[in-house]
């Protein structure tokens, strides 16, 4: 890998620390550069011109190209690597629960936690508020159905950790912050510590 | 391709008109059977037993496998084609676009365009109702970041049609239905021209 590799990240955001984790488990280093998105710094002319249009991170910059959403950076940094599976059928299958990820899990179990942990209940807007019932149903929904998987397999493709396990990992095992009880799904939990058993895990406050 | 491919499916889903314009594309044949939501029909016992948990459509059945989440699917049937860029970048900058339609695009253009043409507008419930602005906003910045993408280059992924412009295509081009006025975007309206010239493209009614 010839061009500088540098993450562009609010620390705390755990949709940053899949690439982080990936880069880890891959012995891929990367540069790291922080933004404060509770001060708007992802919003700033320079950023928008400069870094993501869509004023977000994380961004992974390969070079002087830019790629945004996480779950795209992940990819890049996995391709090749045991972190894909290697057949057709198992690379969609992964795929699959990455994008359920982003629509099913993180805009509920994440938003929440965003919401009651870093903003805080009482500073949130009325109409976030009023979603709060919602997003705590379809979270619940979406921690049901990974927990039923893992009560069939070890991992949520094949039988070896792959960039499902590790997208799903950050939001998950923090979903306690959110107000998500996770002694409910508790393959859930034997999945979290095989996770925090791989060798090069890092933990999400490195 | 030995097993045979079943496409479940709501036939006016643009989630599920992504898959059949895909293998359109490629000249796969697919096979399909359609489920009617507005009536329930993907939250029967037997359709969260054996085609999906997650009680959604689309699911492409290959053989006796099924895959979730329509992006994955179009992934599944892709694989190897000309419809996803050979180079790691392009990959990772595909998988970007897919993903930010999953979490920036069709949760607003999409869902805007369900509450209003397939609801309509007095069946929609409070919440719903309130949340109508918002999803607007989003919708428009969403409609915008593709229409500059677009103003600078052809398709979204380097000089040729990938899964990122066939996954965008169906709610951008019936966003209308929705509510947005794509005259504000002319970009968009000569990308949609060139889409539909595609050989093998078939319209979403089809």
């Amino acid at each position: 890998m010839s061009d500088a590799v540098i993450l562009h990240e609010y620390a705390p955001s755990g949709n940053c620390y899949k690439i982080r984790l990936t880069a880890a488990l891959l012995g891929i280093p990367i540069e790291r550069r922080n933004y404060d998105i509770l001060k708007g710094e992802t919003r700033t002319p320079d950023f928008l011109a400069n870094v993501n249009a869509n004023g977000r991170i994380p961004v992974l910059q390969v070079g002087n190209r830019f790629l945004p959403e996480s779950n795209a950076a992940c990819h890049w940094l996995a391709a090749g690597s045991v972190l894909i599976p290697s057949d057709r059928f198992g690379q969609a299958d992964m795929l699959r629960w990455m994008f359920w990820e982003q629509y099913n899990h993180e805009p509920n179990v994440a938003t929440l936690r965003f919401w009651l942990a870093s903003i805080g209940e009482r500073a949130l807007t009325e109409m976030q508020r009023s979603q709060i019932a919602g997003k705590r149903a379809a979270g619940e929904a979406a921690l049901t159905l990974m927990a039923d998987e893992l009560n069939r397999r070890d991992w949520l493709v094949g039988d070896a950790p792959s960039l499902a396990d590790i997208c799903l990992f950050p939001y998950t095992h923090v979903a306690g912050e959110g107000g998500f009880d996770l002694a409910r799904w508790p393959s859930i939990g034997r999945w979290i510590a095989r996770m925090e058993a791989l060798p090069g895990h890092v933990p999400m406050s490195d």
